[in-house]
């Protein structure tokens, strides 16, 4: 690490992870020595085809699934694309009617905005002020055109954990398919596709600390999509284009680590959590969590801070090597308020005061007492100089 | 390398490439030290925007284009959705007639049957016996309702170089846009679209021996693409998807070496091929060259073996530790004799006789010999067993 880095406090692990040295290690012998594509006949593709498919068991086994039920993609961008238009363009003759939530991801929200002006019909079911979906709500939305709903597993924001349980009851009851993109919770949760029966689920290698650029979609056998991207035919015809085996080594080695160490790892990031909520909400006037109060990510705290802005806080704290979110990384470089808090009942000012910390696997207690250190000065200057605080105080 | 791999020789780069390691090295940081996200705003997230736009600047200085005219893409198969799929649906106001050649890469062909499914003509342009698209039949394919042609720079299976400069005068002359897929071609030719009028062209990192997972869509300022992926909107919004730093940083390394060492490295292939020809056409009867004599690519070797199966010679190769491919990795797994033979006149058994050689930076001298030594003899018992080759010396 660069002495730089060394010095930097990083909360912002639902952005960007770093890969885990074991996986880097797992993925070099297959840059520049084990290089094969798996098409190819030869004794070097062979070895390619062999590492692909014992690759793909590993990540099948992380979530439960069949070997087969696994499709390589570029990521879970790309992973939501061919769940919600491959499902979509597939089974258009049984219905024409997609169900989401307004807090999903925005590329959900862009890729549902694509399926209008193609002849979807798109429902968006609110949430509480937690950010939590409600099964009996998204059930009276279900009309007999129904054919998908897509509820992300929790919310990569506010850490809410969705019911996923219950809205499958509710959803596969009525014959209709349900994607998740489980992103936000994978290695926090276990996903399990026999306990959850998703039929579609988005997960991505860097969020397990894999590297980046490779993603997965878990199709349950007997649901069928069409490809999004066309070509060669790889990936059963689903997803072309020749295999990135050190990402995919890479990802499966992601999970096995991922799977040996969670329930330690669950204990150690949530204490770092109700320490940072606690210390925050005893620390800080006006602070407020966003997202649920028990049913959140164990690596997710969100505040609310009455009479600053997130951004001047997040500028702030990176004068002091700290880097926080203000929300999604997708969107966080425009200045639009965050949908989901929108969602939650937040005002736009509200929403535009809160402040997101994501912790991880290279964090330490250090890092939460720093920030603990640190924030409520930051938040005496910044409120100091808002006059919109002044004005609130003096009333 | 362990130890298997270092005697193998490997003669199918074409089909995959090793990762240089000086490209690796550069990657290296970006995995777990500088992993930021650059839509963050925090200074791990600047970092990630700085190198993703000096990676940008690199890989366009390799092509001769400007910064904002290059997409990263998940590989070369993406960038041909981007192109074809992308730019058919945004102009088809303009017409709806694309045209090909009978000799393009299985991804142009099945991406063209996607966009004939969804009410585009497509004409595939004939070649002659040498692989070679006639600008003057080209031409004459031209319709008033043609809005796009897309011809591969160069033949990744027999290594024709197609006469694009030619190509786009008549294209372009018309108004019509122009999309090559040069993956073939990168790394062994200057591409350059200044001097060749190119609109829209898929390149591939591991082509130029970068990481696999990355390719480039070139957009001339001033063509417009819909998005095939959507999502967060990066690059520009026309590919959505979390950046894959590393690999980005790894593709712009890889052309800087190419660029650097491309002139050096030409000389040294193209005799290892003038090797491979002479000697394989003078030690073994009944061996012909496929594709074009001089107008071919500098790594590229392709025979046809009377009264062989390429199949059976390719794993008599592979017994004897040399990797060499039939034809196109992307369809060397099914049946089907290669497209590009039967374009050019071969007969279906032709074709099945022939057995493709492509050298790359890591050959030497001794592996073009190794396969003088091997291959007559292999071709001798292999004939020795064939009934229909002894039938034709009876004759």
């Amino acid at each position: 690490m660069d002495a730089n880095v060394t010095r930097e406090v990083y909360l912002d692990y639902q952005s960007s992870k770093p890969v885990d040295p074991r996986v880097l290690d797992a993925m070099h012998p297959y840059f520049s020595i084990k290089f094969g594509n798996p098409s190819s006949l030869h004794l070097v593709g062979d070895e390619a085809t062999k590492v692909l498919e014992d690759s793909r068991e590993k990540v099948a086994a992380f979530i439960g699934a069949n070997q087969k039920e696994i499709i390589f993609t570029s990521g879970a961008t790309e992973s939501n694309n061919l769940a919600l238009i491959g499902y979509a363009m597939r089974n258009k003759r049984k219905g024409n009617h997609i169900i989401i939530s307004e807090v999903e991801h925005i590329s959900i929200f862009n890729i549902t905005k694509y399926l209008e002006r193609n002849g979807f019909e798109v429902t968006r079911v609110p949430v509480d002020q937690y950010a939590r979906v409600s099964p009996k709500k998204l059930e009276s939305r279900i009309t007999d055109r129904t054919i998908l709903v897509s509820i992300g597993y929790a919310s990569n924001e506010v850490g809410t954990i969705q019911p996923m349980e219950e809205i499958c009851d509710v959803i596969k009851r009525k014959g209709i398919a349900i994607h998740t993109d489980a992103v936000a919770a994978e290695g926090l949760l276990p996903l399990d596709v026999n306990e959850v029966p998703i039929d579609l689920m988005s997960i991505s290698s860097n969020d397990i600390y894999g590297p980046k650029g490779l993603g997965v979609l878990y199709i349950r056998d007997g649901v069928s999509v069409v490809p999004t991207i066309i070509g060669g035919g790889q990936e059963r015809g689903l997803r072309s284009g020749t295999e990135n085996i050190p990402a995919v080594v890479g990802m499966a080695e992601a999970t096995q680590i991922c799977s040996a160490e969670m329930p330690e790892e669950a204990k150690r990031l949530s204490s770092f959590r109700d320490r940072l909520i606690k210390g925050v909400l005893n620390k800080i006037p006006k602070a407020y969590l966003n997202g649920h109060p028990t049913e959140r990510l164990k690596n997710n705290a969100h505040f609310r801070f009455e009479g600053v802005e997130g951004e001047s806080l997040l500028l702030s704290l990176k004068d002091r090597g700290i880097s926080v979110s203000t929300g999604s990384a997708c969107t966080s470089k425009t200045l639009e308020p965050s949908h989901t808090l929108i969602a939650c009942g937040l005002l736009h000012e509200e929403a535009h005061g809160s402040l997101e910390f994501t912790f991880g696997r290279f964090n330490t207690e250090s890092d939460i007492e720093r920030v603990l250190d640190v924030l409520p000065g930051v938040l005496e200057r910044l409120r100091g100089l808002s006059p919109l605080y002044e004005k609130e105080l003096i009333q």
